[in-house]
């Protein structure tokens, strides 16, 4: 039936009965497509017949439908028409593995970061009410993403409207681990609660039974707005804060979903559908480990195993160190928001879970948490991605900073990330440490250094944040390794008339840059920086003194950058060498392999080469 | 009694019921030291028998108590010794406005942002186990606080310690305004509940009146573990998440505090008791407006009235020129984060209700609101302290930035903000929003400037911001006035040799500067560079070939900030000038005047003059 769906609404020509074959159809598909592209398969899985019904009772582009985080859209894509361009998936030119609105009209926002569909549903509510518009606003939101304390700020305003705004659920039990905390608790008291429904039905006919007045009770608590109505309605949460709710419903029954999501479109106000769905649905190895597959590349059919050999990956350094340090240092411990596996702290989280704390997705409790347990004894190591640490900009300032608390924050996908794209690319946050007073922040060159750094990091007062690539950790220089010194860089190789002095795993870039220059008779000196704040001002400034340019090379946006900071230093020291800044110009960064990227950026061995040999050459 | 009070504890010599006396003399203290100092008043004063009660239960600094934003912590201060130093409250040098470590050791964790403390006090509770310590701990938040995001996250949280950890529900029905939202709604339902209570005690007499099964039932209703629990305790929200509830306690009964505060240290596992406060408690002015007395400067005992003359200040004149701009274009909307007074939207919330969105303490959810009114067809202001905008540094770049959606981002309180201090700053917006593609930034040189730069924003494509100073809107240079242009400069003074490129409020103080210097024969250019993204590089380029010295002026941090850009810009062209970036080092800024800060900074007129002679004299 697949190739019965050109566009939007088509779904809405196939009988209700065969729905559930094209979700068959569908299921299929995505399997087979992300085994070769590469993607994110678990949360499609469970979302393929949600994602039916919701295409069944609205009409897109007309309404608007917001995917929380946006990776479960696949199925949204697939049913506005865009099937043939999945062989392109999150490759370059391709489509993206998130809702665009420049990809689609049916894409009504664009999503990558967790808990926001909310707030942005609101927005679209009353755009409807003050524009006089009028279509349909749903946000599909996970009980993964609910974590997010967004998603509480946009639900207690949700209460404020008296318009129809629907806010479906899509409860897995997990966000990319097993959802956390005491939501998470709730939602599965409400899951299993058969007994309880027993029982709420046998307490229900007990009043009833009770001569004269016992109708007249039942139908009293029906009515009443305290907090009575649990009895029959188990959102009881939800209720209290004023949306209404209905559920649970198997998100996987198509025709109940239907019928429900029907019933929700009648409320004047916000109303909350919890649908309950099974992550990695119809692929037995997704279920078995549907961490695993979150965000996955391409994998064997047949045995789920990835394809692409395993090199050992930067997460996996930080996975062997951390378990390291924490032996020997019983201070350590560790923090994440909903990244265990993804950060490599899967085995810590075994072998110390008193000393582990996953705090769900909550980039902003975890910061606070973790400054908090450093001043109360502790050596945290807070693992964020990247990107994902954005959320918590203000708490690292704020908090970590601002009381110098001794917290170490290892930030894995730091620079280009590759197929995710825009929205999960750490390109950012060498700009937004280095403006925090009292930050130090490191990135090593390569695996080995990435360890050493950890190590070093025990010893220093403050905050200190060590950035690193996503993917296989570099081994090129794995010779080459000297003492960590706070604030001093490691001189790689000497040469003359041009330095580049490169941020982490810019370093292996420079120095295959340097061999490509050598040809051409220029002899870089190549310097790792090792830290960018408070970075080695004695080096930069001698070398500045001896060569006619300086290349800094970083994976981070130019602005604010460590670029930026040579600047600024040699014109506080009056030195007048020409210095060429590598780094990202003002844009997001679109999905393309990493190598792409780089090259996109300037940030290969051969555009800094070539850029060097034209600057050297005036 | 207050000179009893020489150290912490010592209000435990104290009998029960002598505390009410000293309550009274605290509260007495308080107006009269605040009528002259200025600083928090209303919520202090609503905050004095529950932190007497709290210093009767607890052992500072043993115990740890963690003031949520903590303008609340003034009698904490003064029960912890520090009565002698309120006469230099928020002064230079003098005790801060907020918990700091640095002052007494029973500050447990630096307060500023909303939100923090059930993450913080979750951190100490793990560091205390894991430490093997012995201590309580105890965070105090406001219902206001309770809106913010990140407290639900530790809410949620919360639910996965099994040891004593109590978070006192400090609810005066008050953020800065009035609390908002579901969860407001629902503590006041608690709040008014004793008509529900009766209903309920009637339903299980009810139900125990049943014969046989009557006894029985309630029997069960009491132990289940699902919601029928709601029978009995009015707090259910919090019970489904985990969290014991205790409450609601009136909030200056003192005996009755100390009482629950007992039993709930006697709970295992995370307990909150509900007290319930009047913010402004004891002087008529501070309850009849609450707001006013949020935050206040010195003002009449007897009236209630500022001392200070009242000048038009910044924030009005946006209030006068977004109601002027609402008028005309039915697209404005304004959207802020319990910042309605403070911001200067009063007015709009007044005659526009249903363009006026206050969010509560939510500005993460107020962006992604904003952004997805700005898609749906409407011109969202957001109007914003700079400071608390740090708090969704993500959504502005993921959701405003990478949608490029015409958002208006009014941000109020950037530069140097006086005697809030350290946490409340506007140092950092620059740095952080010249970093996200697409955003442009403006800054006006007075009143009349950022009215204009506020009617041209509506013209422009994409996300805006215009940052402007806390307190009195400059009208220094009202008379020189030129159409706004995108990206261009406007030239105050043309002159020689030396040209200061200023940014905003900097511009007078560069006009005073080049008045000095005149004197020693030195006649700098000013230029008004309103733009800093994109800014007017021609001119920039310009000035730097004709003069010996730029110099660039900005409240903001060096990093990042304007200056760096300049020196970027004039890199890249290869223009050899020397330049002398005055902006804010990297630390943070503490409690003083803000002409001092400026002073202590190098930002006054005298300290740029005599800067840029000192540099023309080389």
């Amino acid at each position: 039936m697949l190739e019965q769906i050109k566009e939007p609404n088509d779904i809405k020509d196939i009988s209700e009965e065969r729905l559930y074959g094209l979700a068959n159809e569908i299921r299929r598909f995505l399997i087979r497509t992300i085994s070769n592209t590469g993607g994110h398969l678990a949360s499609n899985l469970g979302a393929v017949e949600l994602t039916i019904a919701l295409h069944r009772v609205y009409d897109l582009p007309k309404d608007k439908i917001i995917w929380d985080v946006g990776h479960q859209a696949y199925t949204h894509k697939i049913l506005t028409g865009r099937i043939d361009e999945f062989q392109n998936l999150r490759k370059e030119g391709g489509i993206s593995g998130f809702p665009r609105r420049s990809e689609s009209e049916c894409d009504s926002y664009d999503t990558g970061h967790s808990s926001t569909s909310i707030s942005a549903g609101l927005g679209y509510v009353k755009a409807r009410e003050l524009t006089g518009a009028d279509y349909d606003v749903v946000a599909v939101i996970g009980d993964g993403a609910l974590t997010g304390g967004m998603a509480y700020e946009a639900l207690n305003n949700a209460s404020l409207i008296d318009k129809n705004f629907v806010i479906v659920l899509n409860d897995n039990a997990m966000s990319i681990s097993k959802s956390i905390g005491g939501m998470a608790d709730y939602l599965n008291e409400i899951r299993t609660s058969a007994h309880y429904r027993d029982f709420k039905e046998g307490v229900t006919s007990a009043l009833k039974s009770i001569p004269v007045v016992g109708e007249h009770v039942v139908e009293r608590l029906r009515k009443t707005k305290s907090g009575l109505k649990q009895l029959f309605i188990p959102g009881m949460l939800f209720e209290n804060m004023g949306i209404t709710y209905l559920g649970p419903v198997d998100g996987h029954n198509i025709r109940h979903m239907i019928k429900t999501l029907r019933t929700a479109k009648k409320v004047q106000g916000p109303v909350i559908v919890h649908v309950l769905t099974h992550k990695g649905k119809g692929y037995a190895p997704a279920i078995n480990d549907p961490s695993k597959f979150h965000g996955t590349s391409a994998f064997d059919l047949n045995t789920g195993e990835a394809k692409s050999e395993s090199a050992k990956t930067y997460s996996d350094v930080f996975s062997e160190t951390v378990m390291e340090m924490a032996k020997e240092n019983k201070k350590i411990v560790a923090v994440t928001a909903a990244m265990k596996e993804g950060t490599g702290l899967s085995e810590f989280a075994e072998s110390y879970p008193k000393r582990f704390f996953d705090v769900g997705i909550a980039e902003e409790h975890a910061v606070s948490f973790s400054t908090a347990l450093a001043l109360g004894g502790m050596l945290p190591v807070a693992a964020i991605y990247s990107s994902f640490l954005q959320r918590s900009f203000d708490q690292v300032m704020m908090d970590a900073c601002m009381q110098n608390a001794h917290v170490i924050f290892a930030i894995d996908r730091a620079g280009f990330v590759g197929e995710d794209g825009k929205s999960h690319q750490g390109l950012f946050d060498l700009s937004y440490l280095n403006m925090m007073p009292g930050m130090t922040v490191m990135a090593p060159k390569n695996g080995i250094e990435l360890a050493q750094m950890l190590k070093f990091a025990q010893e220093l007062k403050g905050p200190v944040a060590i950035r690193y690539p996503k993917g296989k950790a570099s081994n090129s220089l794995d010779d080459i390794s000297s003492e960590i010194i706070t604030g001093k860089a490691e001189i790689i190789k000497n040469g003359k008339e041009v330095a580049i002095l490169a941020v982490g795993a810019m370093t292996e870039v420079a120095v295959k840059a340097s061999e490509m220059l050598r040809k051409a008779g220029i002899e870089p000196t190549v310097v790792n920086m090792r830290f960018v704040k408070p970075f080695d001002e004695e080096t930069v400034c001698t070398l500045a003194k001896e060569n006619k340019l300086i290349v800094t090379l970083e994976e981070n946006v130019k602005n604010g950058g460590f670029g930026m900071n040579v600047l600024e230093l040699l014109n506080r020291k009056n030195i007048d060498t020409n210095v060429y800044i590598g780094a990202v110009e003002d844009h997001f960064v679109s999905h393309a392999s990493i190598s792409r990227q780089r090259e996109l950026n300037g940030l290969d061995e051969d555009s800094v080469a070539e850029k060097i040999r034209e600057l050297m050459s005036r």
